[in-house]
Formats: structure tokens, sequence, C-alpha cells
């Protein structure tokens, strides 16, 4: 299997099918089709059967996909199946919000560890997590964590990273919006909530219908 | 311009390009190609030039795109030309860092409105925004309000949606990670942070490089 052809966008769809798929089996489904699909998370079907195409297609013609051979399939693809532990940098609004979040545990990830500079908070446990003080962060990989998770003003964002890169993280997920620069080897994924929204008025104006990513 | 023909994917890109050419921009540059813009942003370079084919292509062959005639031509296919003034439900930690988020001015947003069900935040005031009850939510449309942003538990969410669409609220920005049922003519657009999340065991285990976004 050649991982270094897939297309970015190919990746950053799987999750949302992973999503659709995991709905559809909670609500007692076996087996789905790409139209299904395609109509559920609002995504084109020639694009889910392309996309899935990549890794060798696992649909049947005339029957579609076999919904718990496709979970177990894309978990496996992006590596969910083994379970992740982050680090959270950054114990403010979002921070808390962050570490209180359900939504991580679908898949396999939790926040083992959280990090802030301000004196009032270290020491102190937030959702069951320890904050630790940001000066005095070790070797992460040694305690089984290689995701970073960085919610600190923009400002202080590239020196975050750069600290999370040298305590042996390879996988940040960046809340603040501005690029951050890392070496080969790291990758970032950057959540801009602006971006999202900035989707919206098109569709208000233009008056469609709901979708559902 | 039939704007109903065009898919979802490429609208969801398209603030991904505003971005971008607004990061070129503020650089100094004046002009761009698609492959620049595709380094910067990581969507492949023959994406976005299909991208922009559906609004009649703004480039010129050998020269590339203008940078500010691309801004404005994606601000105004967006609708982002205008301003839009949000209202937020639900002021927790999230609800609370998205108050205080600078980077919804970059594309026009406000969040004029706050609402709550918590006796001892009503009344008082988060990053200027005084916090409403939300028992007493009347028409937000006549306040100039048309987008809705969703950031209580899970649990309430569907309720809130259905408040907010009684509101005379068209478009919704949804945190909360669930599906979530609207009348044709609404849009929701989910924000499931562990969807993103999601994506970076794949990079970190397969040892890419960076990726923008």
């Amino acid at each position: 299997m050649r991982y270094h052809k897939i297309p970015d966008e190919t990746v950053r769809r799987l999750p949302v099918y992973l999503r659709g798929a995991l709905h559809l089996s909670r609500g007692g489904v076996a087996s789905t089709s790409s139209k299904q699909l395609a109509d559920l998370i609002g995504v084109e079907s020639w694009q889910i059967r392309k996309d899935f195409s990549y890794f060798g297609d696992f649909g049947t013609p005339g029957v579609g996909y076999n919904l718990s051979s496709l979970i177990s399939r894309v978990n496996q693809i992006l590596r969910l199946n083994t379970g992740h532990k982050a680090a959270l940098v950054g114990v403010g609004n979002l921070g808390s919000a962050l570490l209180a979040f359900p939504g991580f545990r679908t898949y396999g990830f939790e926040i083992t560890a959280a990090f802030d500079i301000d004196r009032r908070k270290i020491g102190r446990r937030k959702a069951g997590v320890l904050i630790e003080d940001i000066a005095s962060l070790g070797l992460l990989s040694t305690r089984g964590i290689h995701l970073g998770i960085i919610a600190v003003p923009e400002a202080a964002s590239q020196d975050v990273a750069n600290a999370l890169v040298k305590a042996g993280i390879k996988g940040l997920l960046n809340f603040s919006p501005r690029y951050i620069a890392v070496p080969r080897g790291v990758k970032v994924i950057t959540i801009d909530i602006a971006m999202d929204l900035a989707r919206l008025p098109y569709y208000v104006s233009a008056g469609r219908a709901v979708e559902y990513r």
C-alpha cells in the first residue's frame, strides 16, 4: 500500500466517512451504499468511491459497503485502532473546553497531560488532568504522548510549537489562526473556526438545504 | 452564475484559498500562481484551478492570479463583503473562548448577542457582549442577526437549534459532535474537533511533512 500517494483531501475526508459510518452503524444499519453515505454526510458519492479506491476499494458492486468492515478498515488506515495520548498546552477557556470535550474518545484519543504558564493554574486539576508548568516541559515521548494540542494566544503559538517539537511531538493540532512553521516530519493541522463560519453566508443567501459537515 | 451547481467541497475550500491569498497579500505579494497557492495551503493546484473554474476562472494564463481581485472575488462569492452578525448560545468555556476570539473579524463576522440558561451569567458581560436569558429569545432577524453559534452541551443542541431557527436564523455553526436536524433552507455547519484530530496519527505514523490546513 502506497500511503505517500494519498491526497491530503482524501485523508481529510476519511474521518468524515468514519463518523457517518459510525452513525449508521449505531442506528442498527449493517451495510450502506456510497449514495446513502453521500446523502448523510454531504460529500458526493463519486468522491467517496474515488477516495476508497486509493485503498483498494472495499465495497461489493450491487451490495455496497459492509459497515463494520468499512469502520475497521478506515480506523486501520488512519491508525486510530491503537489509541493515542495527547498533551494540551494552554488551559484557558478553550483549553478547558477541550479537556472536558467527550468527543475525543470516539476516535481513541485521550488528553493525558496539560501545561500552562499561569502560576495560579499550575498544580491544580482540570477534568482530572494535572496542570503542569510549561517551563518544566520534559520529553513527552517517554510518557507515551506523541500528539500536541495548542490552545494558547496567537502570539505564543510558534514558541509553544517549538517546545512541543523539542519534547518529541510529531503531530500538532493548532487552534491559533496563524501559520505555524515546523521541521519536516512534523504535521500541523490548524483548526481555524472563523474559516468554517466563513462558509455559512454563502448558503444562507443562496437558500440552500442542510449539510451535515 | 449558477450557484446551485457548486459542490459543497468547493465551497468548503474557498475560505482556505481566501486565507492563503490574504496571507500572501499581507506579505507584499501582488500576484500568485495556483502552484504557489497550492504549496502554501496544501491543496493540489489542479483542484484550485478546477474550483475557480466554477466561477468563470479569474486567472490569466502565464501570469496567474492577481491577489487583490482574487480576494475581492472570493469575498463576493462567499458574501463576506457585507459583514455578518451572529448570536452565540452557551457561554461556558467554549462560548467564552469564541466571544474573545479575534479571528472572526478577518471575515467580517461579529458576535453581537449571547445567550445562556445560567442565572449567574445572565445580565453580565463577556468580551463586551451582554449575556441574555435564552428563555426570552425573541426574533433575532430584527436585530440584524442571521447566523447562530451553538456552544451548548450535546444533549441541549437540538433544542437550541430549534429555538434559533424559530428566531429567524438561517445559518448555524454547531460545536456539538452530533447531527442536528433543521428545516429546508437552513444550513448547519458542524465543527467536530475530534474529527480533525483524527487525521493526525495518519501523518505521524507515515512521517509526512507539514501541511497548513
